[in-house]
């Protein structure tokens, strides 16, 4: 059997890999348009924390390793058509100056395309000064025009931003930060979480919530001079980027396969496109989130991952799986701190029509034998007011050991735990590590009195 | 209202304080017959490895904290009769030369009489060389013996007695551990990990395992000489540790309250005894284990402060709780490395009637972007042979922040997910801490596969 993967991001490689491990027979071919495979999206600010020496480095795979996994790999190939009578792919292969054109026939299609940033309705664009940063090639840009400029405009207050807001302060930039919700990184926390988060923000960020842009305005020589927003508010700085949500790379398969609302590909449970001998993966693909039955779009390398292998089983193996409710979970550093999320916020569940309940509260002590410490974990439940089904959580800690909470809390959450659960469940008791009664069993418990 | 407590240990304690957060105007009246509280057993280890300086140290609570919190507390004070017509106990308050007798009135009552190690069988003792260490006062007299002493026989190879042998080869003891089972921290770990767990043992540990220990010798001068076990076989020492599993206080209500066959006193599931005023709690109870429908002794401290915490509950809230299924979820460090386990493992699986399949890998890169890192986790998942649900888990590694994943697993047990939930649970990624795909989602998916 041959199976054909058009796309070598995160998604692309591990369908590749997981199909090989399911059947070392099978052959699978991958067509990728650049000569980057597997490039951690944004990883801009891993470089510029000095995490990274080169951006080279932030790469899960290269070209031989997944040759000599007996993956065949064409890189600079783009797919420009599926025939899906005679079930084949057309590419162009640029590795040479002259293009060469292939057809590479499959029994098995996986799409896995992935998603590009872009920003519509703005009437000027450079390409120097205005810039985003989710390709290998866009990063590299960025560094250029970043390395040159003093004043920042950063459009979109999200996780992707923010941690670039982190790294570039640090370099002493000045920052504006904006955002068209009325806080930041939205979606992934309340109030609770990030007014502490602002509170750790040095001077030079300026944040500027509930601002769509208008205009970009640019001076005689072509270079950015400020930003306009729809409020007429005027900002002067001298470069842009753009932090904002990617779009799935869909151009390839429109009037072919069904296309969803939202522009992902339209797949059933197990990641089936409407042709059923093409699946669709990664980032081009909407999710059901949660308890919400809501379909929304979460271009999460977790969820590249796991979609890939979730069609390269459905396509060799008898048992089907179903791709599963999730709850974009999430960790990331910022200003010293840890915060993770899992489930629906408190702001955002009215959009899915839930009617929720919270509580937050912020523990100091961090294990039985701790002293004095500086201990801080903030831990935030939120739940259905009614049937108290666990739904969404979210943590702020100074202690890396505490994040991992959110995997459990996202296991609980996919479970359909309620707090009654939670608050007896089993957890570990060590007076080294941890309290006798966990924060979540203790979360649970006071929120189970207050009812 | 006015709730006694017997008992002024974890679970008598969580459950005075818990008491008094639901309803800050309960009155409640805790007993205790020595003049400590919350002594966090077996600390004995913790004090010899300098973790604390003093064994006062290793409490949760002291008298003024829980009166301060208006829970009156009588130490020195032994329930001698429980009248269950009238609703009081009668206590000796040996406070003064001359012990006083009061009768305390209650509404509801909470037995929290905790265990004790004790040892039958044995021809001969001495109170110097042979001694346990559950509670404080044992400790303090078992760091005495074995100051004096090189050669120490620990009789009992499970968790306590193993964090004893560590503790001791630091003081270059010559350590002899005996064990009835045929291996060490049976119940806990397979041999998948005891045997890695084994290499890192010194060489002053020896271990004796499938053996029973028959008679405690003593010389002239009633000094322990040495160990006969029933093979015959003898081990020369000149002390004797026990760290076997400790038995629940009931002689107070024999005769007076339902007793299960294990020595426990019987509870329905809202931990209310025979008499419907009463509850017990904490060591004295057994619990539901896990899928097994077996009810089993777990005297750990995470069992007592939630057992405690659902009586305390159960006694002023209308909506009952009743106590979970409990996955015995525990953590340790031994020799440099971490052990974690939840739910059933593989060795005992047989004695519940379970047919279990199971997969243990080792996984050396702790996150995307470690290279050459010395990370090492093994991982083992226990799950049912047919519906793949998944039973138990159990970990070694080296790194602190992994040891967290035991509490994912015992939610996800607890809540009885099978291996296709597993394999794509949503859990997190950041490339400085995390791989893209989750060491269980990575287990969950090979152990499909491999079915």
């Amino acid at each position: 059997m041959r199976v054909v993967i058009i796309g070598g991001s995160h998604a692309g490689i591990a369908a590749a890999r997981h199909l090989k491990k399911v059947n070392p027979n099978v052959e699978v071919l991958m067509l990728e348009r650049s000569n980057v495979l597997g490039y951690i999206g944004s990883s801009l600010n891993l470089y510029l924390e000095g995490t990274i020496a080169d951006l080279d480095e932030a790469k899960t795979a290269t070209v031989s390793q997944l040759m000599s996994e007996n993956i065949n790999v064409f890189i600079d190939t783009e797919a420009i058509d599926i025939d899906t009578e005679k079930k084949e792919v057309v590419a162009l292969t640029k590795i040479e100056q002259e293009p060469t054109k292939d057809h590479f026939s499959y029994d098995y299609l996986i799409l896995a395309m992935g998603s590009s940033q872009y920003q519509t309705g703005l009437s000027l664009q450079s390409d120097r000064e205005i810039t985003n940063y989710k390709t290998l090639e866009q990063a590299q840009q960025a560094i250029d025009t970043l390395n040159k400029v003093n004043k920042i405009a950063i459009i979109g207050a999200g996780l992707i931003g923010f941690e670039l807001v982190e790294s570039l302060t640090k370099l002493r930039k000045e920052i504006y930060l904006i955002d068209r919700m009325d806080n930041v990184l939205f979606r992934y926390f309340d109030e609770e979480i990030t007014q502490k988060l602002l509170t750790k923000l040095p001077d030079n960020v300026h944040i500027i919530l509930n601002s769509n842009v208008k205009e970009i305005q640019l001076d005689a020589s072509e270079r950015v001079s400020g930003i306009t927003l729809t409020n007429g508010q005027r900002i002067f700085c001298d470069a842009v980027v753009f932090a904002i949500n990617p779009r799935p790379n869909v151009s390839l398969v429109e009037g072919e396969l069904a296309i969803n609302m939202d522009g992902t590909i339209t797949t059933n449970e197990h990641l089936q496109t409407s042709d059923p001998f093409i699946y669709a993966v990664g980032d081009l693909v909407s999710i059901n989130f949660n308890e919400t039955a809501s379909s929304i779009y979460v271009p999460l390398v977790t969820n590249a991952y796991r979609s890939a292998m979730i069609a390269a089983s459905n396509i060799l193996l008898a048992e089907k799986i179903a791709f599963p409710k999730v709850q974009r979970t999430i960790v990331t550093e910022l200003f010293g701190s840890y915060f993770a999320s899992a489930g629906v916020n408190e702001e955002e569940a009215p959009f899915y029509g839930l009617k929720v309940a919270s509580l937050t509260k912020t523990y100091t002590q961090q294990h039985l034998l701790a002293e004095n410490g500086t201990f801080e974990l903030t831990l935030k439940l939120v739940f259905d007011a009614k049937s108290q089904q666990i739904l969404g959580g979210q943590l702020m800690t100074n202690q890396r050991d505490q994040v991992e909470v959110v995997n459990t809390l996202s296991s609980l959450i996919t479970m359909q735990a309620n707090l009654n659960q939670l608050s007896t469940m089993d957890f570990y008791f060590n007076p080294k590590f941890s309290l006798p009664l966990h924060f979540l069993n203790d979360l649970a418990m006071e929120a189970l009195i207050r009812q």
